[in-house]
């Protein structure tokens, strides 16, 4: 099968590689109808992340079921399905409470950008979609593997609330997906941190009331001016700097929460900065399987399309371009065909 | 009158200073009926705070109106009242989120371990109290001005709901007051970190169900084993020091909470660590203010008995000695009887 391989940082490759088979009674083969490239790939893609040999990657992933372990039982073979980038019993305590990614059994699915995947515990990973989706939503659908899940986590973290001020810090593929959720959750103003026309008018038509183009400190007197001087109830961190997760909690009213879901590169919180503001403060990789069913529905019946974040498609053979276009910022996020 | 100076580390006096005035209309001018010393006194005592020139110091309070600004329509004259040791407006937005202590007008009192006090802000800041309360309740009335409400923020700030599993790191008074905040916010197992006797035994007098003498890494470990190996949901971190946020953060479940009230001092969080962990945090000076009615009910009908964490009563005289005794850790807590 075609799969796609990084060598090093910017090297990334299409080659052949042995299909995945069963190896566990609870894997689930899939054959994938769509993935893309990640924010998250981009920091070995720069070197932020070492590699240190040829690693298959990807994680996002939707596609139809190809063949299940014996265990399996929730999903069957020709079934259009939907999981999240970490595999989860979906019964350990944790699970129960909405955590997947920290499910006591979390496997980490990889090597997605390629036709046919290997999904460790199905049954509590994969959810099924009925019967087989319209075209056009696949993409909507794609985003529920990762970034709009995310998104979703970013809100719920942060305790967006009917009627309540909402922040988004990042305007990439899950800062947009995050005003999605805002809205969803009832948020009647959110406020995109943006300076890219493109993504402020994405932005804007998935429900942002304000955009705010200045950053730091600046961006933090800007939030205090358009919440009269308290600051936002909720502050979505999609970025994962040290840099937004400061301008995040800044611009939180105390007793207000960040929700961050950028993954923390050389983040430092500082005690009593963050005790004296009064601010919570929830992160982590998104449980995104808690909120697949209810996603699945609002993509179904249109309520929402976070598939607009794909400005790029290319055939899988073509990843490489599709890298570089986000590395360069000439696109938000890149849809696989394989 | 005589009032409390703290002239450098480890040097306590008690010396006539002129009674306090009316200043701001919105002031009320007390006579103080018991004051006491509070663990945070400690870090100037200690050292581990500058003391640049001679200080009145003192923070928790309960006493007997003496006078009141022409704006002051709340308390009266006479009346026996309780109040913060953040002086609070309680109209705006921050007040009316329940989060006193970052009122948009905040002052803090001070010099209070004297026989005489100003409190600014009287009608936001002060709660009265029925008559005049019988002579064994008032230790109670008073851990409501600071310890007590700190308690029951920290169990707020953690989340803690009936049927939780609760840890509580620290065993000082706060610590103690935490115990009782988890308990009748309905924590069913409430988890004590304590090695020392008498404060393990109020502990249990307290609620807790479970002491854990091990800290650090260990204590963790142990926390583990009593939650099956998940872990607590609700962790109330009353110290302050690395040491202790490591461990409350580390015994805290996938998705549980951190409440941190013991002032952070050289504490820092690790982002990623944070991000992996699931854990909500959330500390600040607890805004007791907000606590007050509620708890003084409790207080008054004896269902709770937080009085009990003063284990040496002296004449403010004395207070030198009151000092000491906490600094050797002889005593848990001192009441000064002005």
């Amino acid at each position: 099968m075609r799969a796609t391989v990084i060598h090093a940082p910017g090297d990334i490759r299409v080659e052949n590689r042995p299909e995945p088979e069963i190896t566990a009674p609870t894997d689930a083969v899939i054959r994938t109808v769509a993935t893309c490239v990640c924010g998250s790939d981009l920091w070995s893609y720069r070197g932020v992340l070492p590699v240190d040999e040829p690693q298959p990657i990807g994680h996002e992933y939707v596609g139809v079921v190809e063949e299940v372990g014996d265990e399996v039982s929730g999903v069957k073979p020709g079934q259009f399905v939907i999981g999240s980038f970490a595999a989860s019993d979906n019964t350990c305590p944790v699970c129960r409470a909405g955590y997947h990614t920290s499910c006591q059994h979390v496997e980490w699915v990889s090597g997605c950008q390629a036709e046919y995947i290997r999904v460790p515990l199905a049954d509590g990973t994969l959810v099924a979609v009925p019967g087989q989706p319209a075209e056009e939503l696949i993409p909507s659908l794609l985003t529920l593997s990762d970034v709009m899940g995310t998104g979703w986590y970013a809100a719920k973290a942060a305790g967006v609330r009917p009627g309540a001020t909402a922040v988004v810090v990042g305007d990439g593929a899950v800062g947009l997906s995050a005003v999605i959720a805002a809205k969803e959750l009832g948020a009647e103003r959110v406020i995109a941190m943006s300076r890219h026309e493109p993504r402020q008018k994405l932005a804007l038509e998935f429900g942002a009331t304000d955009i705010v183009t200045e950053r730091g400190e600046e961006g933090v007197a800007r939030v205090k001016e358009l919440t009269d001087g308290t600051g936002a109830d909720s502050v979505l961190e999609c970025v994962g700097t040290q840099q937004s997760m400061h301008q995040a909690l800044r611009s939180t009213r105390p007793g207000g929460n960040v929700g961050f879901v950028g993954m923390p590169h050389g983040v430092q919180i500082d005690g009593q900065e963050l005790f004296f503001s009064h601010v919570g403060l929830r992160g982590g990789p998104a449980p995104v399987r808690a909120y697949l069913p209810d996603l699945i529905e609002r993509v179904l019946s249109g309520r929402i399309n976070p598939g607009r974040v794909f400005d790029l498609t290319l055939p899988l053979d073509e990843v490489a371009e599709g890298y570089r276009a986000m590395d360069e910022r000439r696109a938000v996020k890149t849809l696989l065909l394989p």
